[in-house]
């Protein structure tokens, strides 16, 4: 039977296995940070309305810029950030995954290489390698912050041409300080001209505020954005940035024509019609995540400081390691997950009921293990 | 004013334009090759019902391998083409274009090769360049037929990982002979185990059978489609493959998790469940397609053997070529295609009277130049 290895794919693939968490029919889910709350009614309705007048338009190949999409997004990103951002400063893709593909395709690819501090959001790494760029793992402390000193020697000695900042920071949950950000932006540009991608796919959910202004007189910088969390549309698949119209342009040589289809632009034009809804189930599942933080401490357990909709907690360092608390944990219904972190595991807010189950099942687990 | 230039952009994007049509407010648009029918109202319904249920469960990720979708597809291919295909045998993404760009993620890239037989879909170079892979262009006829000796020469001699075949093709409109599909993979066979695209985004409206039968015993050989034409979706974006099941296999270690939306499949659904509809509008352009051919040699021109639902007309070697004779049409409100191929026009097939219009403008032409 003719198999993968037998295919002229190319070596690096040889033995991989395709990226994704167990997709498990489980009675509460906690493992993709997916935001717990349906869409509202009125907003489904919309969708169905949007999609419908696109629908008859669907023989036709959508705007290929997306301007009236761009349009909302920049003037959403202007309006929660106090940083004014407008139609040429914003590009969206399928999923923030696209984006990134995008950015590499133009600022990283063969012979050029790119960084990220790990652990931290894995695709990073792994979309460096679909576009054949080199990946370079850079520091972080064992609290999972960034030394500012130990990264920038990092960057000094790799000349990287893409730095990727995670904030909040994907799977640990602690945002990185202005300060980090804008010290690794200055260390990139010393090394070498490169492109610092700071990712802040979960950055609602933070204490502290958005780093968009730092856009201002920084073309090299880019912030990263998605709809799958904040405006709970992880079905939508709608990722975008912002920066330097330079940006938006240069990514436009390697994007795919048409790449964003009408239904796909219909859809999120509905969802940022509901804007001021959405944003406050993310003001509920702030104070759920806080909720969880608090607990788990209570529990026992030690816990990341979170600025993202799901928390970081450990230790399970005893036989099994954190697999076989995962595990423990999925017997009693509840689906977190494992990053590979050794000792840690990852849960993402869900509704106060979902916490509960969660925290239940910690619970549990706490007494046998000290039993 | 900071510009691409000024940004580490890749250098072989430098000095480069964004792919893309003119998209012009003209009131006769025969340049992308889109289906002029409109989809009948209740398939737009059908997609407003599809994606309001599916809207209620977008905070959920899609399903990440489509499992639904791609057993739509396999039936419609299997009961079309007499070829039977499975869930395991097909693989979709956003466009065509993204299964092409999967495919060279998979089987070309940095240090690989990727032929095809020019002039061609352009979107096959530019997608081996935007994936790192060195794009040989290949020798076509001067009739647009492929020459099976001068084409297995080059693949004898470039020993390309992969080599697209389009047939019908884009944008000379020809059918590719089964033969010398056959005799193409097994040169590329002989000369270093390739995978070869067959690229059937056309295939529908061919007088001829489509090649997936050619997928039995040869693990290599890859069958693309889309419902972009024949569907009438171009706004949709849903391209597909078909292939030996390890093939699908490979090309998700390179698909970004969750590539395609809730509401992209919850569409495409809907449009396969009006399947029979769609492909009487298929019926039409054909015999739309086939008059376009008559008339155009009756009015003087030559014009390229089409299988597709466009045709291929000249030639403009007077003056300006065929660029100036462009810009004569579209003076007279009807927007064709300049492919760059000298001496050459390409016109998609519209309704009636969209073709009565553009016949009409060439006929004035035509005079204007005899006189």
């Amino acid at each position: 039977m003719t198999g993968i290895d037998d295919l002229p794919v190319r070596d690096e693939l040889r033995g991989k296995s395709p990226y994704g968490a167990p997709q498990l029919d489980v009675p509460v889910r906690l493992n993709t940070n997916e935001n717990p709350y349906p869409l509202p009614e009125p907003l489904v309705e919309r969708i169905a309305e949007r999609v419908r007048e696109a629908a008859r338009d669907l023989n036709r190949y959508p705007d290929r810029d997306a301007v009236e999409l761009r349009t909302r997004l920049a003037e959403y990103l202007s309006d929660t950030s106090g940083h004014e951002v407008g139609l040429a400063n914003v590009w969206a893709a399928n999923g923030s995954n696209e984006v990134i593909q995008q950015l590499l395709q133009t600022f990283g690819g063969p012979g050029r290489t790119a960084i990220g501090f790990e652990p931290s959001y894995s695709m990073h790494a792994l979309i460096s390698r679909g576009t054949g760029t080199g990946w370079i793992s850079g520091p972080r402390n064992d609290d999972f912050t960034i030394d500012v000193e130990a990264a920038g020697q990092a960057i000094a000695e790799h000349r990287p041409d893409v730095v990727f900042i995670t904030t909040p920071n994907n799977p640990t949950g602690n945002a990185v300080p202005r300060e980090t950000v804008l010290a690794l932006y200055e260390a990139a540009q010393a090394a070498k001209p490169s492109m610092v991608v700071v990712d802040e796919a979960y950055i609602e959910f933070s204490h502290g505020d958005s780093l968009l202004p730092l856009l201002e007189g920084r073309p090299n910088l880019v912030v990263s954005r998605t709809m799958s969390k904040a405006f709970g549309a992880a079905g939508l698949r709608l990722g975008y940035l912002a920066a330097h119209p330079a940006v938006v342009d240069a990514v436009q040589l390697v994007r795919l024509p048409y790449h964003l289809s009408a239904v796909t632009q219909a859809t999120a034009l509905a969802a940022l019609e509901h804007t001021d809804t959405l944003l406050k189930y993310v003001e509920q599942l702030k104070s759920e995540r806080d909720r969880l933080v608090h607990e788990l401490r209570a529990i026992g357990y030690d816990v990341v400081e979170s600025d993202a909709n799901f928390v970081q907690f450990g230790r399970f360092d005893g036989e099994g390691g954190s697999h076989a608390a995962w595990r423990k944990i999925l017997d009693r219904g509840v689906l977190v997950r494992d990053n590979g972190i050794p000792g840690w595991l990852r849960v993402s807010a869900g509704t106060p009921d979902e916490n509960d189950a969660f925290l239940d099942a910690v619970r549990e687990l706490k007494k046998e293990q000290s039993a």
